[in-house]
């Protein structure tokens, strides 16, 4: 149960978005630079490290949703998002891509933990100064969605299919839809 | 120095909103709403909220800005920051924002580290369920801006005297107008 009264039923995030829209609007407009607007990175790369940052914050929320985000993007589907999950280190990724989870790794135990050889193997395995910009900020603003979701308890989906039919309405309208359904809050 | 090439000079986060304009304009709407948007926590509260946050995570800038921009704007000054950053727990705040700074600290820690005792006293102490929120998502925001700062080794301004300056700019402009400097990243 979660720990104030959100006057909604929804699980997870979009509890807490339509009670308080006014931080939804720019949450989900972060999320949806972040995790699908230009990059070099793929929308299924960059919700692999979304929801494997989740797993290591302990979110089963967040890490759900964005396995199944992810799953529904990358070619390896499910089966890749389990592997990176159960050890990155042996699991077919990209050498670049290996390198920015070991940073998202980094940012998840604390900024200062992102060290200078850190960065040097992704740049010599071929990422770019922006794909390490945008790894370290995607680690960080999950180390926030994360406590956000968990620190007020918010609940999880009844049906696990859920987390499957909230991936198609993401890969199909993005993360600023969503926060358009809100109804406003009880206060 | 930090880690990816940034194509300024501007310390701390500014230097990242510099080089990443698409992320700084949600990130300073978030600060915007949450540090300054309407709220019964006052201002200088929530800053001290943030700056308490930013010491526990060990993050120099964001502690040392928040600090400023809080003592600008609270009665009891950079005094009262100092000794909530030294104790807490003995520091000469209302019992409503000790129980609100204990539910940020457990924030801090891991989502999950937000119990139910910690929301049952705060209401005690007459915080209401709003207060409540606001006062977890300005703490994993933190959590977000501190990692993102350091994890990038952003750079601390020169002159301390410039959180000082930054603070009069925040208090009487906000964190929107200063994203509004932007000049674009280099890639």
């Amino acid at each position: 149960m979660p720990h104030i009264s959100l006057g909604n039923d929804a699980p997870g995030i979009q509890s807490l978005f339509e009670y308080r829209p006014e931080t939804a609007g720019p949450l989900c407009e972060l999320a949806e630079v972040l995790l699908r607007g230009p990059s070099m990175l793929t929308r299924g790369e960059r919700e692999l490290i979304a929801s494997y940052v989740s797993a290591l914050n302990d979110c089963d929320f967040c890490t759900a949703s964005h396995a199944a985000f992810a799953a529904a993007q990358l070619p390896g589907g499910m089966t890749l998002v389990d592997q990176v999950r159960a050890d990155p280190e042996s699991a077919p990724v990209s050498a670049k891509l290996g390198a920015l989870l070991r940073i998202a790794a980094a940012v998840h135990r604390g900024g200062k933990d992102v060290r200078a050889q850190h960065v040097a193997a992704a740049r010599e395995a071929g990422a770019t100064d922006l794909e390490i910009h945008d790894t370290v900020l995607i680690a960080a603003a999950f180390c926030m969605f994360n406590r956000y979701v968990d620190g007020l308890a918010t609940t999880l989906p009844e049906d696990p299919a859920g987390y499957a039919a909230t991936a198609e309405l993401i890969v199909s309208g993005g993360y600023t839809a969503r926060s358009g359904q809100s109804a406003g809050h009880a206060r």
